[in-house]
């Protein structure tokens, strides 16, 4: 099995200013390819740590990712280690990341300093990686330390720029090493806690054949994800040995299964809308937007989706969506009868197909011991039908308005009848 | 200076299924008493690797937090490691934390098994942390190495039963050691590109005190920050030295500085916003909702948030909005006239004293040579201005929604004559 290792370096790393979110992406990129990682580390803007974690990372990795330290900067050295690391302290300019800096300069009317042309500057033993959403060029050198040869990817550490490089990455991995084949089905669920999700699948879990790994990935906001992998073997019979699982579980968890792989509840709502020609609108009062984000995350959502009103203060609620004050007096904002009028209002409104409405408490202040901060309640109405239903969550405000933004999504969802067919 | 090395235990670390976020909590901790944190590691459960990891921090570091692999399945091992490691394999159980145990088990309805009872058995020779939210102590061993003292902390992986431990590591690490003090400030900066803002301070960063550490923590959302660190030394001079350095600071970068700390835009504007008693409402078309998420982020933003229209099909922009049908037919959406007719609209609709407009192509379609993906039209209204601009970027989908918006509230923060004073 190949090895890896992942050196992000960074002083705000060592500080605890940002949180290293870009080891579980290239982590789980290089799992997906079968590269097992057995190592992360973070280390300072420091040469001869940086120099030093990346020698000790040698003995145990055929594929080193470094990532962070290529800003234009004087603290930024990374790459400055890395060719002495290399012993190739020879620099040329690349002359596809120079052409991409002018652009992105023109672009944003930003001059054209010499630390930016110098971002193209890099040592002349390395092949590059252009990166098309910022300065920084990845680079790629191949070191023979004790006749081993290790592959070392430099990466910037702007997590969207990485990102968009690391496709390069794994393809220059496939294409190097013979990677064993691996086949995986990710399935997804909503709704089912994952101690319950294991007790109903316990059984049939305990009779997968030998050669399918299951593995729990359970995310707070978008539902638990179950992972079937076989490592090496033919990828058909793979296939199909899977694919017999899979109607299994489709048998155990029915409507809780909504899709695989890449997609996710807007994007099978997406793919509902679009082909069959609907349109969507959104009243949000606790979740503020974040649906609206959510679902127009997906690129194309301009075709279903209308518009929306966020409802925040009350008055909001009144005049532009009419709920009417005696609901909102006798009832509350948090309830059953607004969330119903702000769906049915905000459909008629905006001329949609269907609705989804949102009002909640999302904390820290707010709640009360009949509503405690984390209750929302969330309604969905289309052409002919209008529903409500309450939920309580216990996040904090960040991942209360996350969970109530997921439920209303998966409510319109399971309405639909959408589920893994 | 007293060093640090962090190692978080897990395969779901590894395999990318979760972030470790709890390394940047603990940095942030040990770094605010001054402890520097020069190594942050994640490994496998794997009893060799968690032993010659650890072991290979002995060098660098006088104090060693570990995280995660207490559970009470065969998977979590790093309690057997450790004690093998210390070389004191000998068990007991701790009264304190059995009864806490019995406690969560009672509250929790969860039967009192071996398994859930032996999570109290730990090695004779380490001293307990009680964990009041979990079953798993937390463990402090003293190690001496080659005459060298280290103090290792064994905390539970789950965040919250962590955080609630680490004020006990924090007080004992100062208990123990003599600790250098260390002074950090850093200021916020929005809308000057990295490179720029190096050129722009380059004078000064030179001539900068020996003792003063400066860092760039560019972030492409909330602009780049500037970091001024003093190592050791008294806390007192540290932050008159550190005071005059900033005085300057402000001198060349002037409105560009927008706050300290843990500001941030939306923190800026609701601290005026409420202090002055004045709302803010939104007509947003590309940015789809994430203007209004990140104003309510803040916890109290219902104070001065109304609410906002997202106006993504231009029958919303319209009907809604009172956008005319001529603007957009001759100058189309994604135009000054257009976002200034939503700006104005929607103040007047939602009664409110400022407001934000944006329209945009966030791509990945829809662009033009005339107005490519990445162009945003921005308009901003009060009682007695209306104005807009426009700025293009060059991100993907997301990071443009993203630039977008802090673009955009970065434009109101600088009308309102919002910066670091």
């Amino acid at each position: 099995m190949l090895n890896a290792s992942i050196c992000t370096i960074g002083d705000e790393i060592l500080i605890g200013q940002i949180v290293d979110t870009n080891s579980a992406t290239i982590a789980k990129e290089l799992n997906s390819v079968g590269v097992k990682v057995n190592k992360i580390i973070s280390v300072q803007d420091d040469e001869n740590e940086i120099i030093s974690s990346i020698q000790k990372c040698y003995e145990s990795s055929d594929i080193i990712i470094v990532t962070g330290g290529l800003g234009p900067t004087k603290d930024d050295i990374t790459k400055k280690a890395l060719a002495k690391l290399c012993k190739c302290e020879q620099y040329k300019y690349d002359i596809n990341q120079t052409r991409l800096i002018e652009d992105i300069c023109n672009k944003r009317n930003i001059a054209l300093t010499k630390l930016n042309r110098d971002q193209a500057l890099v040592p002349a033993c390395c092949e590059v990686i252009t990166n098309k959403l910022g300065t920084a060029p990845g680079m790629i050198f191949r070191i023979n330390e004790n006749n081993k040869n290790v592959i070392l990817f430099s990466l910037p550490g702007v997590p969207y720029e990485m990102e968009h490089m690391l496709p390069a990455v794994i393809e220059t991995v496939k294409n190097e090493f013979k990677i064993d084949s691996i086949y995986h089905r990710t399935l997804l669920t909503f709704g089912i806690p994952e101690s319950t999700l294991a007790s109903m699948i316990e059984n049939w879990e305990d009779n997968l054949p030998d050669e399918i790994k299951l593995a729990y990935l359970p995310n707070p906001h978008s539902g638990v994800k179950l992972r079937l992998s076989i490592y090496g073997g033919d990828l058909n019979n793979n296939a199909q040995l899977v694919a017999k699982e899979v109607a299994k579980l489709k048998q155990i968890l029915g409507n809780a299964l909504y899709g695989e792989g890449d997609e996710s509840l807007e994007s099978v709502l997406s793919k509902y809308l679009t082909y069959n020609n609907k349109t969507i609108s959104l009243a949000e009062s606790c979740t503020s937007g974040r649906i609206a984000s959510i679902l127009t995350s997906i690129p194309g959502s301009s075709v279903y989706f209308k518009g929306g009103i966020i409802a925040y203060d009350n008055s909001i609620k009144m005049n532009i969506l009419n709920v009417k004050e005696e609901t909102l007096n006798n009832l509350g904002a948090v309830s059953a009868k607004c969330v119903e009028e702000m769906a049915e209002n905000v459909r008629k409104l905006m001329k949609s197909d269907f609705s989804i409405a949102t009002s909640g408490i999302a904390g820290p202040s707010g709640g009360s011991p009949d509503k405690p901060v984390g209750t929302v309640w969330i309604a969905i109405s289309g052409p002919n039908f209008l529903e409500s239903q309450m939920k309580i969550f216990n996040g904090n405000r960040q991942n209360n308005i996350e969970r109530f933004s997921a439920e209303a999504l998966n409510f319109l969802r399971l309405r639909l009848g959408l589920q893994l067919k």
